[in-house]
């Protein structure tokens, strides 16, 4: 069994040590992989596009842990996904804030309640040690995952993570949105930085001159695009940048 | 089997991949986990407490290899301690320069004496690859932990950072101390910056208007506090202070 | 079975999960180990002797993943080589752009041309997760190394990292260089700033007053140094800097 973390704790401190301990006390035989500790502090955002980039390349059945959370002590709900990501069902453990909106898709959302697999005592202040490390030595160990808790229908779906955003901008100027080619549907239109994209193209040699165009990046995500020169510029768009999506209304 | 590391190597250099072949080439199907390789060079002081504050979450039998060794090539003894750790039985091996005085407790402290563990040629710069991780993989492999070498008495004992020592102010002021809620025991005194405080409070809610108080930490290291400010402005202390404390032969 | 893994991706991309990932999808039970992921961009020179010095410290067997990579999408070609470093059979996976050269020696380079390896969609831009990862777990999942193509004999031999250069100047100005004592054979010629080096030393002891030498460091490398000064400056040379090396036509 494999279990992967994905935080923002950083390596200098003990937290990551400690929840590794948790795990293995309790999973003994499991492979713990680190996606990174980096992510910067609190930035949900980021941590959802590295889980998704990476999450996709491990087998079947790896759970993932996701420890990003600014609202850890508020009411804010610990969930576990269970569910299929390109192909491969996989489990995702995180706080509802948003962090796993690029990855939920078809599959059931659970809220964790069964406190009996909690870490005791549970600080206010380290659920990545004593919630959400714990639930994974136990669903690595072979509890069921209904025995986490309820099945939800409402997880992370109005997260402000959801709405169209530019995620990052690459070096080309390229700009790497939160929208995966499915959300699109087939008639679609994205409006960004006055002008009105209704297109995915498959390939850079498509594209008109000048057209600003939308195409699946290596991350299967939909980047904004114009060839051989800078769609940020031309839109006067950055990290963070949020934009309009129609879908469904429209016919091709 | 797991080992955890703690050094103060960084990650740039080859140091900790030849630590872990080393251990993976005389116990193979050992579990190596990081607990840090970014303690700051020499810093004894952060080593102990990362050390304390993440290993008692490791099952017991978990060995916990630190090299942060400012003594390298002198005369500093390199040693092992099997004990009991917040009641979980665990090893330790690391130099003898203080940085288990926090976990050294019931057990007993051997001496490395024995040669033929080591990995040859031994370096004057290097033991953690030479002395330490080989230790590690030779115990991980099942040798008695009395090969290693003759039991001794004065390990660490007198080391400076046995000293009442602020080890770090958190950010809303709270100044972490080396002490443990046990060393205190019943009648105590510690004197800091011109006061002085003589109980532990169980939270906050206890404390006294504009009392300075002692709390026992997440980390199970006691704090010394001021209820919604900062006892660091209020003492003028900062890290590294040291001060006093009478323990043993007041009643409280 | 045992992979470690060097790169110049850092922590904080998805870039070394997922490499990770496609390991662990091919072959569940392997051991990875990060060497590191801190190597300069683009510095094959840097990683070249990371490599050299962390994995002759690996079990026998150990298959070493080396992804520094700047000709990434070009025609450099990707390289197995399995041989014998130090005394121990190893196996290493690199594009062919010189990284490999300072452990190339007795053994076997073959070209990497068998795509029913590669992890696909192969991208123009992650060699690493797409040939190098895939390629690592079919290893150690098994397959015979003949499978991966054909031998070839012109492995990284012109590499501009095989003319002799300062890697690195220590803090006591030590020049430590490229070059392993074998490579010097008996009779031998240093020429660099200025002045000629015919002997390696057992010891500093050894040396003349005020005598430039050379000495086989911890490394396994040639370092030239001069006993209690700096030999950078001395001949006023520092890191990057190439020097000439006569060998095999003289006698001591």
């Amino acid at each position: 069994m494999i279990i992967t973390l994905t935080t923002d704790f950083g390596l200098k401190d003990p937290f990551v040590g400690a929840m590794k301990g948790v795990i293995l006390g309790l999973a003994r035989n499991v492979q713990i992989v680190d996606i990174t500790h980096d992510i910067p502090s609190y930035d949900v955002a980021e941590a959802s596009i590295v889980l998704y980039e990476a999450c996709r390349y491990f087998p079947a059945g790896t759970i993932h842990v996701v420890v990003v959370d600014p609202g850890v002590g508020s009411a804010r709900r610990p969930i576990v996904f269970a569910g299929n990501v390109k192909g491969t069902d996989q489990i995702f453990i995180a706080p509802d804030n948003g962090v796993l909106s690029l990855v939920l898709g078809s599959g059931i959302v659970r809220q964790i309640t069964n406190t009996s697999l909690f870490h005791h005592p549970v600080s206010q202040t380290f659920h990545g040690r004593d919630i959400f490390a714990p639930v994974a030595g136990h669903l690595a160990a072979g509890i069921p995952i209904e025995s986490v808790g309820p099945a939800v229908s409402d997880a992370a779906a109005h997260s402000s993570i959801l709405k169209p955003t530019v995620l990052r901008v690459d070096k080309f100027g390229n700009l790497l949105t939160n929208l995966r080619r499915e959300q699109l549907g087939r008639g679609f239109a994205i409006r960004a930085g006055g002008i009105e994209v209704r297109r995915v193209l498959a390939s850079y040699a498509e594209a008109l001159p000048g057209e600003i165009f939308a195409i699946e990046g290596s991350a299967g995500l939909i980047e904004l695009s114009l060839n051989q020169a800078s769609a940020a510029d031309r839109l006067n768009l950055g990290r963070g940048a949020e934009f309009e999506v129609e879908t469904g209304s429209l016919n091709q």
